[in-house]
């Protein structure tokens, strides 16, 4: 499947716009009383009528098998090969806030946590301290001096910020220093490749005086470090699809893949109708707006069976008045499954739909992982679906004479 | 679909086991009578429970319309991509006897057949004589002289024998010497390349000697050859995936493939029952069990329909004292389809069960090629299946941030 040899002689303009709503960790599994789905579950009428009207099926963010972050899921998604472009969580991250990185720069994101008084994590999240406290912390940490190399330290939210070295042979090839479970100290920073020898003893220094720093701060008083990046060049989604390309997430890290991508990123506040209201107000601005909701994978990591069916609702509701706003195309889908069972992201493909006026329509009577199996898509991987969405905008001329 | 390129990082151990059972040949196409396939028209009870708990689909095991050998077929379900590793039937068939090749060797497939006096080919497969002739003829073949090149001649079983030509040189691009029919006389070795060509003359040398040697041994009184191969380098399976293997199969062809991507081949008898022994003597010693049942293909190539639905059913009576030992992932499947009406490997997609805890279950109600098509996976290249049981066995690690 390589759309880039023939996509870019392809494109053309028009005047269609797109609608590409991604529920993130959309999909889930049978729940072991009701044997139903949290989608199947839950009271989705505006969904399901969309799905009559639709062309549905399954996607595969990256292959048959494979578990995607949330960075491989949507560039997936986006049309991108996640086996041929990384992004790391400390890229992701900086995007998200608006973080404006340079090339070279090294990237990670930072957890707070709570060590004990032998240095041992008893809490990876510093019981989610307030975002206000994160930002007098990551004042404190932004002034510790590491010489010639700049060093920027952000909130993003709760226990979460982001580090950013900036400086002259920085590699990012890192383990993190992230252990990943309690009970244990964090992990030196180690280098991957000689290369990255001196970043790994700058971060570790950074650690220690941030823990020297941090001492006062508990539940706050540690730093656990992990997704060491640099940014990569990728191709920009509006000049590969030739779209004017808007992006509205109430989430940092998705607002950061979005600009990653070169999409425009819109201002939006934090709740689904502040999203919706977003998209109201640049609907006449852009031809591709990617709207963002969360939700959906908060529940299904939470373990929420029912908390994520109810998430769905909750999009169910405004969906009419996303699709009022008129769209020629409308693309809902997931970056990735995430089952309420697994507490995780999943490997399993995630349901879509696709509506447009070019649809062999009326195959698929509700929106469901089984629902959608057998729909007029069938099973494809994800990078098909932004050229089946320009195709049905006619946004893309015909292959061949 | 490039796993390579991720799946190396993602693999990581677990104590779940997998149970991939293989049955050859196992799609078939529909009875003119009755408009039933093989599967449709065999009664397994067992089959259809496990398919009704399982997801299901379909598989090419090489590209759509392909219709592969024995070799491809199994490198496909096996997680390789067949069109980049290939394995001669020669290799295959030295394998299965045990024989260590060495690199550089020449192995082919030896036939004994029945010539006319005037040396035409009348049975190519010499009546199918007996195994204990076979091994006479053998030791008679391998005393002929060819210089500077050993020879090793060694009995399969009925009219198959496998030669090895080992010594400085030999180059294995060489033309069958079976014409693939009767009536006709054996063909010359034909050298595909100049580099072939003292190999092609060693061959043809070889092939004149042994008419000498065996004119008194009639119907077994000429040889024919094919499949001339040298063993490639290929990536194990066991280190691909972070998987004890082990391999039961009753007949050596399949032996031999799973020796060559390096699965511990355990010792097994010539019955279903005693392969099934073997699976409940080894199942705690290994993760990752391939079972091989070969009658499924054989009814199919002998072009006998009611037989090859027999053969199903007798491999059903034995799956509940498979699935009794206990595996996390079941996989049925076929390395191709054999249709009895084709009485031969046809380029059919082949169906799959995959019975997991994690499965979204209840949408396919029988194990049959009508009734997995519309199931959660789809249609699916071979080289997914592994991927896919190992991310139902919990071995594989999410993919990126």
């Amino acid at each position: 499947m390589d759309y880039d040899r023939v996509l870019p002689r392809l494109v053309r303009k028009s005047d269609t716009r797109i609608l590409f709503l991604v529920l993130d960790g959309l999909g889930g599994l049978p729940h072991p009383e009701s044997g139903l789905t949290e989608m199947e579950t839950a009271n989705t009428p505006n969904l399901d009528a969309l799905a009559r009207r639709s062309s549905c099926g399954l996607h595969d963010p990256v292959l048959p098998g494979i578990t995607p972050g949330s960075g491989p899921g949507h560039l997936g998604i986006f049309g991108y090969d996640p086996t041929r472009i990384e992004v790391g969580r400390g890229v992701l991250a900086a995007c998200g806030i608006g973080f404006p990185l340079e090339p070279g720069d090294v990237a990670a994101r930072i957890n707070f946590c709570t060590l004990d008084e032998r240095g041992i994590v008893t809490d990876r999240r510093a019981g989610r301290i307030p975002t206000e406290q994160n930002r007098t912390l990551t004042r404190i940490l932004e002034s510790i001096d590491l010489g010639d190399v700049r060093l920027f330290v952000r909130a993003v939210k709760e226990h979460r910020a982001v580090l950013v070295l900036r400086g002259e042979g920085l590699d990012a090839a890192l383990e993190d220093t992230d252990p990943q479970r309690t009970g244990v100290p964090p992990l030196q920073a180690r280098a991957r490749q000689p290369e990255a020898e001196k970043t790994a003893a700058l971060v570790n220094r950074f650690v220690e005086r941030a823990r020297e720093a941090l001492g006062a701060h508990a539940p706050a008083n540690g730093i656990l470090l992990r997704g060491f990046d640099s940014p990569a060049g990728i191709p920009s989604f509006g000049e590969r699809y030739g779209l004017r390309a808007a992006a509205i997430a109430a989430y940092p890290m998705y607002r950061g893949l979005a600009r990653l991508v070169g999409m425009d990123v819109i201002e939006t506040g934090e709740t689904l109708e502040a999203e919706v209201e977003s998209l109201e107000k640049v609907r006449g601005d852009f031809d591709f707006f990617f709207v963002h909701y969360k939700p959906t994978d908060s529940r299904g990591e939470d373990g929420d069976f029912l908390a994520k069916a109810r998430a769905l609702e909750a999009l169910d509701l405004q969906l009419p008045r996303m699709l009022n706003l008129g769209f020629e195309v409308v693309v809902v889908t997931g970056d990735h499954s995430t089952p309420s069972s697994l507490r995780s992201h999943s490997w399993h493909p995630v349901p879509f739909l696709l509506h447009s006026p070019w649809c062999v329509a009326g195959v698929t009577l509700a929106f469901s992982e089984r629902a959608v199996r057998s729909g007029m898509e069938g099973r494809i991987p994800a990078r098909a679906l932004i050229p089946l969405a320009l195709a049905h905008a006619r946004r893309l001329e015909k292959y061949g004479a």
